[in-house]
């Protein structure tokens, strides 16, 4: 299936231009030729099932046959708020495992001991694209630019808001905390953990503390389980 | 928590002598003294704690104090087979994330649909070791050398097999499939999947079909998934 993103793309269009990158991909690269079938996705739900009229290298035209509107939606909403790794490889490759398994915004929060304060947005928000192809997800995670854990925490959120960290203390799992088909905000944190005054700051702002299971896992393990636990318990 | 793999320790030791390359990184890089605690993992179960009695840059010797046998033992056994991927970073970092959740045995096999049909053990080794590692297990997974699909599936296995795969047909979840505190072996295909015929070949081996949820994974994600679903289950 040749599949692309078009975020700008309208459920009311009956034809669609193609960018000019995408018009050289899929002539140049993808051969592709007048009546070949391609899938559009426009990452806010919608999925169009469309043929190519004119194999225009740099503005090739496509007729829409069909739309289907909240493809494969899930039944729950998952943000995700995580510590940015040292190495940026690990928070890359969470937002590409987290598309596909499934998860709807991420923030990356910047903590006490947080040794990376920053991130590059469109180098992230490519990997993100490239994972909602790959895995055909109509709807586009949305990355949030990062924020200071302490604003953070003050956002409103309507749902339930957990924080996962490894200190001593009362935890549940998210089997005994979720309601299911809800709204969830999960705080993960950098390496080293959440400090002590981070983690009663979001108790006092609402969030429960969680456990993820025994094992000691790294930031981006953490993530991941926890979008894992979510998707696996609202099945 | 400085934390060494001595696979070679025996329990019935009160002396253990760090190898040359431990020895350099426990004094050199670490910069440790007489006196500091270290803990020692055999990779069998065992976790020792030692401390320091001669800080020597090439033959470090610790006084062993105490051993637990079987720590943080699972009440399970997870073995998964796994086709490499085209890019092996894709296998190096199911690997790691595997270790850090859990499992015990990993086998490549090679498919006919396999671009790649070899891999560094010694490279791979070194990725779980450094797993266990940074998250204090005990027990290291043993990785088995590459063989066929056809040949694998014929070896004997006391405990569930299952294949995932994504062809159309009766398939179950591993929630609806799996008994508790059991022995599973899951089969997990390359990109472009298992063929038809290897499906039917691993059926006619008493292996189970099964589905880890509606979304398209990538190998090494559904790998991880059955990972994650099985630990998930058993606790």
């Amino acid at each position: 299936m040749q599949l692309f993103y078009t975020p700008d793309i309208d459920p009311t269009l009956s034809q669609y231009f193609l960018s000019e990158e995408e018009s050289k991909h899929a002539v140049r690269v993808l051969r592709l030729n007048v009546g070949d079938a391609v899938t559009l996705i426009d990452g806010k739900g919608g999925l169009y099932k469309a043929e190519i009229k004119d194999a225009h290298p740099k503005r090739t035209i496509l007729q829409i046959n069909s739309v289907t509107q909240q493809f494969n939606k899930r039944n729950h909403y998952l943000h995700i708020a995580i510590a940015p790794t040292k190495n940026l490889d690990r928070v890359e490759w969470f937002l590409e495992k987290a598309t596909e398994i499934g998860i709807d915004e991420i923030t990356l929060i910047i903590c006490q001991r947080s040794e990376r304060k920053e991130a590059k947005a469109e180098r992230l928000n490519k990997i993100i694209t490239s994972a909602i192809k790959q895995s055909i997800k109509a709807y586009h995670p949305v990355l949030n630019a990062p924020v200071n854990l302490a604003q953070f925490i003050k956002q409103p959120f309507d749902g339930q808001k957990f924080i996962a960290h490894c200190d001593e203390g009362e935890k549940a799992s998210l089997a005994q905390s979720i309601l299911k088909q809800n709204r969830y905000l999960i705080l993960i944190g950098p390496e080293g953990d959440f400090t002590p005054a981070e983690v009663d700051a979001a108790l006092q702002s609402g969030y429960k503390a969680i456990t993820l299971g025994e094992s000691r896992l790294r930031t981006e393990t953490a993530a991941l389980e926890a979008c894992f636990e979510v998707n696996f318990l609202n099945r």
